[in-house]
């Protein structure tokens, strides 16, 4: 119940636009939600997706165009003029919603379509709003909220409300906003306040002071952060005077958890920003290719180094056998201790100043883990080899060790540094760290074994 | 201003608890919200933590415990009676909640607790959840909401929400649900409608019947990538008979989406389940030793193949300084590929059906990157080389091409093989594809090796 696939429509939505029969598509359409409709216009060319838009009532097209990938809306977009996009699009929408879409634009046609919006208080707000970088809460929040006055009763309040709610065109009205006359924000009026009070109280006496607010300068993860932190589902933004300049509902950061999310996940599987599954073979191969040239690179060092040892490889051939498995477990160790650092930092559960302590912590686990590793190793060789080379095996076991506690080292120590440094660590996951590992375990392993053996 | 430090309150607070200042500690901690509370209490013992909740009010002592790690919250609970469990926390809790806090006690204390608790509705109402799997919508619902019947007018829906705000503490109301005698559920009435229609309406003129709504056994993911996709708030719950039986919110829903993208991260980097930086040194090593076994014993597989191509090394040195390169290769080309079809499927934007599509896709990107890769080794060995063995340099790239080609092939197969079986595709990722792609790599270097050069 809760996702349903309307893929069978696309027959008959296929009929239709051969007989250029709008009744029926816009009456096939509109049985469904703008959500749905936007992933099935993904199996339809741009002229056809057009058409079909121009179907359905401004109202649900443009909450259609909302839910489009943005390079699908960027291609949709460039087959609507600059006045359908302001009158029939922009229009509809929340100022919000209608800034991203006109930042997206070229600037050319930026202007062009600010200038065909009709409704004056719109088209300030939308200006208003494309000045705050899109990463902070100016960046994502609306201007259309429900704000009363400390000084109004609850019955004026009421009126008021339903007024700023009929000609702000809200669908959802979820938090009344107190200010006082310089319109600074002052606290909330909950409904169930509202439901509960006598008409006559005034306002100052029954909202609540003690709220969340972000200011528009916040970085928009943040906000994200702490939305989640406290449950809320709105938040009001403040400018740098406490006034109420917008609200951020729960809705908008979402998304930016889960594309944070998603961008890290990506990061540690090597492939950089922002492609899936249904992006072209070209934009993926795009993202993924850089990845794999600095692991071939990687190799290619390795392969270096293994070279430079070639006599020690021909005295010991065992050594070589042992190449794959130290470098592996280097390569894992440093994924898993990165992993932890960078989960902790991007979830704001790990702050700067407790690197030491993690370190620490780091180091036992790496102890343990390369302790038993290495005894496993050395147990194994001894059995299967027989014994006869004892100083091999041992020289095996150490080299595994040192190279689990270095991996350990600097999967925990890169992404704190990278942070510190105001660089994303969520790139020191992934290849890079598998990589340089895989090296490094090489390069400890020739170290010791010369030191042991004496090659 | 999102975010908060306040660690500086420790050492009052020891203070208070060293002085036994009930008063004090009272006033420092009601200054601060739940979520902080629970953050700073990571800081104290459990005797400690205990007399800072004592001091608070029950109300916000329940919000602290709600907000604390279960494990934390395990060990605080053993020191308080059932009986204080339930008169000071589960009865200030939504169902939902309190549900979720009574699933973790012991079987003896669930019961006692149970018995404990005053309010026989409050009661029923968990018992009730308690019934649910908590991977379902039952699980995550709470049973408090605010309904109006469709014959009502809008003026008794008023009283009647007044009254049921208020009888079930309700802290916020965000929607009201519309239902018919047989308490079905027939629609939603938005607060703006509420606030712009006239008082003596029926509700059944003026109600949205176009709605979202989820069976109680619907999958909790699915209810929380519905409500991410249509932007939805809450969400309605029913049962086989349309009844109304609960409601889902937004923030129940968010933890469900990041628990699920921490889970694939962690999975992604061979950490199996649910630990974090904080987690004591033993948790962290139990949760990765197991992928390092992994990866270990496909080293020692790796091991056992090089040893049976020993002769060969011998004959052929330099075969043996790109063994790390291909295997490298390999296992990053293998991550790449199932991280895009898991992630796919984690937000359900990859059905089962296209597996085809995305197979004859992948496997494009693999002849781009693999053969744009394999050039460049070619020209870098023929280059450093001088070209005097010019077969060796063909064999090595031809391998890495077939190495890349395999890895993505699996890649992108066992991901979508696993979810038809109805296992988390998640594993697929990390160090399980790496390493069965290092082994994969070697083999398919020897196999091509000992074709071409005929060792």
């Amino acid at each position: 119940m809760a996702e349903q696939n309307f893929q069978h429509i696309i027959p008959s939505l296929q009929n239709c636009i051969s007989d250029r029969n709008i009744m029926q598509s816009k009456l096939l359409l509109e049985e469904l939600y703008p959500a749905d409709i936007a992933e099935l216009l993904q199996e339809f060319s741009v002229s056809e997706q057009k058409f079909l838009l121009d179907c359905i009532d401004n109202e649900i097209s443009s909450s259609v165009l909302l839910e489009l990938d943005e390079d699908e809306r960027g291609k949709l977009l460039e087959s609507f003029s600059a006045k359908e996009i302001a009158e029939e699009m922009i229009q509809e929408m929340d100022s919000d919603d209608a800034a991203d879409i006109i930042s997206e634009l070229s600037e050319d046609k930026k202007e062009e379509v600010i200038a065909h919006i009709d409704d004056e208080e719109h088209a300030s707000s939308i200006v208003d709003l494309l000045k705050y970088n899109e990463d902070t809460a100016g960046g994502i929040m609306a201007k259309e909220l429900i704000k009363v006055n400390e000084s109004w009763s609850v019955l004026t309040s009421v009126k008021e409300m339903r007024k700023q709610a009929e000609s702000q065109e809200l669908d959802e009205v979820y938090s009344i906003y107190v200010v006082d006359d310089k319109e600074k924000l002052l606290g909330l009026l909950n409904l169930k306040k509202l439901l509960t009070t006598s008409t006559n109280s005034q306002i100052a006496q029954v909202y609540n002071p003690k709220i969340h607010k972000v200011s528009v300068q916040e970085d928009a993860e943040d906000v994200a952060r702490m939305m989640q932190k406290y449950d809320l589902f709105e938040v009001p933004v403040v400018d740098e005077l406490n006034r109420l300049v917008g609200r951020i509902t729960i809705d908008d950061v979402i998304d930016v958890i889960t594309d944070e999310a998603e961008k890290d996940y990506q990061m540690a599987s090597g492939i950089s920003t922002d492609v899936d599954h249904t992006d072209s073979y070209w934009a993926l191969t795009k993202a993924r290719l850089p990845w794999l040239v600095i692991g071939m690179v990687g190799g290619l060092i390795g392969s270096r180094i293994l070279q430079s040892n070639q006599d020690a490889m021909q005295e010991v051939p065992m050594l070589i056998f042992f190449v794959p498995l130290i470098a592996a477990t280097a390569g894992n160790v440093g994924v898993q201790s990165s992993a932890i650092v960078v989960q902790g930092l991007a979830n704001g559960s790990l702050k700067g100043e407790n690197i030491f302590k993690n370190l620490k912590k780091e180091l036992l686990v790496a102890l343990i883990t390369g302790m038993s590793l290495s005894l496993c190793i050395l147990l194994f060789n001894i059995i299967s080899n027989h014994a006869n080379v004892f100083l091999v095996p041992v020289t095996i076991s150490l080299a595994l060790f040192a190279a689990i506690l270095n991996a350990s080292i600097i999967g925990t120590m890169v992404p704190l540094i990278l942070e510190k440094k105001g660089i994303d660590p969520a790139i020191a996951t992934g290849p890079f760290i598998t990589t340089s590992n895989d090296i490094l375990g090489i390069l400890i392993y020739f170290l010791i074994a010369k030191a042991i053996l004496g090659l």
